[in-house]
């Protein structure tokens, strides 16, 4: 096992990363001083592989604990979630001083975070994220949150766990697109921050633990800089998600997978970042050689309706004062954060990521 | 006007007090260095009464204004409000650099400010209260919440607002029970802080305006020892809710004024003061009186079940680790929290606060 700190002054705390850590669960969490009722908050897919190993060692080591499950999918992000669970909460008597443990990937962490930042006007939690997308990227940070019918996250808060435990052997329950999912935040992080990162994911055999471990690092580095996303090195993370968001919206949550609109989205931000920002042709290329790599879509399906993903972006919350703040590159590695792209560039990025009518 | 200073470091914030301060909103926003699309919540009482003068000030001001009303009422403090609010101000177009003004009673600050708080992760908001409830108590402070089934206010964040706007001419539309209703809060303050308002309060004519000053006053220095209620201090204000909650949900939100119940909660904790604390039988008398000059309930009305509002109380949220910390006073004035208080002792306060059978 090895500890990544993620350094936010007096909200600073631990990630674990490592194999068969979920049995010490209860030990990890007593060693940090956390007391109270635990409160598992955990989805229909993930429960039944994981949750017993994680209930049993709370117990262990002393909690009591009681589970609480939603139906897996990205349709969980909802206000009708967030309210089943607090009544579940308060039927099970957790009160100010009990503490939640998110154990599930990315959906699970956002929606049981945010419960975690309202219930009794918020407790602490744990993450224990259990896909390469939560490993690498959700988990961390302190973003919760839930959708709107006009958007994806737009409800949430910042509210930082008390530790995350990332157990690698979870991974290996992934299927072959959840797996594949992953790795367009992977990749991202290649565009954005350490282009190196697109040699290591391409090498085989896949050295998953090294990558996570890579990813946490930087998410690490990105969030201590600027953990309320207020001093623009946090948007940087933003990098392929304004258009992504707008295609997952549009295709209809859970219909599509976040990191499948994801490498669409990245596609449309490497094009304007080729056109408008000097993006080599050879990155670009190298960038869809990774994601097909990892059979992820470089293109939006064509009956997808281009203006709806266009009004769709429009809604989204990358605006300021109405102009938009958009991710570019200027090459592998090097991001930054413009408001020169215009809503025609947009349009016209759209229509360069779209499938043609067969 | 007056202003009194919310002193909360770097969340400091002002309130300003006085006359014909609707019509001022948008000058003392725009004084305050706010900028954006102000989206007022209102709700179905208030919004009609005074929602224009506040528009069009905003308006003058070079706000663009957006309204948003709810059904008046308790029961607005919901999930299904919150939603509705949420996605109504995505259509709006809000987005993180916009603003709310929550413009209303007690429930509506709770309820606004809990949507301004976890909406694109929290934006600004400025309160407007229109009550005395809301202008001595409810708005000051930072606390926002919605009710669940299981108890009232298990729900919400500490979003402090950039400004209160407290217009004493709102008072003037206050029915007799919404006016009267406030005085329970009043006379709260008299138990735990400053035993002269119980003498003020008495005086005819009635300074209103003094009153109201007196009482921000007190609730800044609580709330500025003790802004998360972790200190202590701040549970003092919880003086006669542990059993009023309980008694206002046993009754069904909504069926039941807020100040009621905290009429009827004060009576209890009171006796139980007398019975364990040795708060002299004058001084209940005189709590008495003051309740019964404002036609504030003194008794649970007879059909409720002791036995229900006695298990509310046991999931309500003033319990640390199975005991409960209760305040009680020793006289008026002097108030501490204390957890000898036995279920047993709340179980004799409600018999003794109940009205007899007829």
């Amino acid at each position: 096992m090895i500890t990544i700190s993620i350094d936010l002054g007096e909200r600073a705390y631990p990630v674990y990363l490592g194999a068969e850590l979920l049995a010490k669960t209860g030990a990890l969490t007593r060693e940090l001083g956390v007391n109270g009722h635990a409160a598992i908050i955990t989805d229909s897919t993930v429960g039944p592989l994981y949750a017993k190993r994680v209930v049993d060692s709370l117990k262990s080591a002393g909690y009591p604990v009681s589970t609480h499950t939603v139906l897996a999918g990205e349709k969980a992000k909802s206000f009708r979630s967030v309210e089943t669970l607090c009544e579940s909460l308060a039927r099970a008597q957790l009160d100010r001083h009990s503490f939640i443990v998110a154990l599930g990937g990315g959906v699970v962490g956002d929606l049981a975070g945010f419960v975690a930042s309202i219930y009794y006007r918020g407790i602490p939690f744990l993450q224990i994220p259990t896909t390469i997308m939560a490993q690498v990227d959700s988990s961390i940070g302190g973003k919760t949150a839930i959708n709107l019918s006009h958007g994806k996250n737009l409800v949430g808060r910042f509210h930082q766990p008390f530790a995350i435990i990332a157990d690698i052997e979870t991974l290996n329950t992934l299927g072959t697109l959840e797996h594949n999912e992953g790795f367009a935040e992977v990749i991202k992080y290649g565009v954005i921050w350490d282009s190196d990162l697109l040699e290591t994911v391409m090498r085989s055999p896949l050295d998953l633990s090294e990558i996570v471990k890579r990813c946490i690092e930087i998410k690490a580095a990105i969030v201590k800089q600027d953990e309320y996303e207020t001093r623009g090195t946090r948007e940087l993370l933003n990098f392929g998600h304004t258009i992504g968001h707008a295609v997952e919206a549009t295709a209809g949550y859970g219909q599509m997978l976040h990191g499948e609109a994801v490498s669409i989205g990245m596609m449309a931000a490497a094009w304007i970042s080729k056109t408008k920002f000097g993006f080599p042709v050879d990155d670009l290329a190298k960038l869809q050689d990774c994601l097909n790599h990892f059979q992820l879509p470089l293109k939006i399906p064509h009956p997808f309706s281009s203006a709806s993903i266009l009004e769709t972006v429009f809604t989204d919350k990358k605006f300021v004062a109405g102009k938009i703040r958009f991710v570019v590159a200027s090459g592998l590695g090097k991001a930054t954060v413009t408001e020169e792209v215009t809503k025609e560039d947009l349009a016209m990025a759209i229509e360069a990521v779209k499938e043609p009518h067969p």
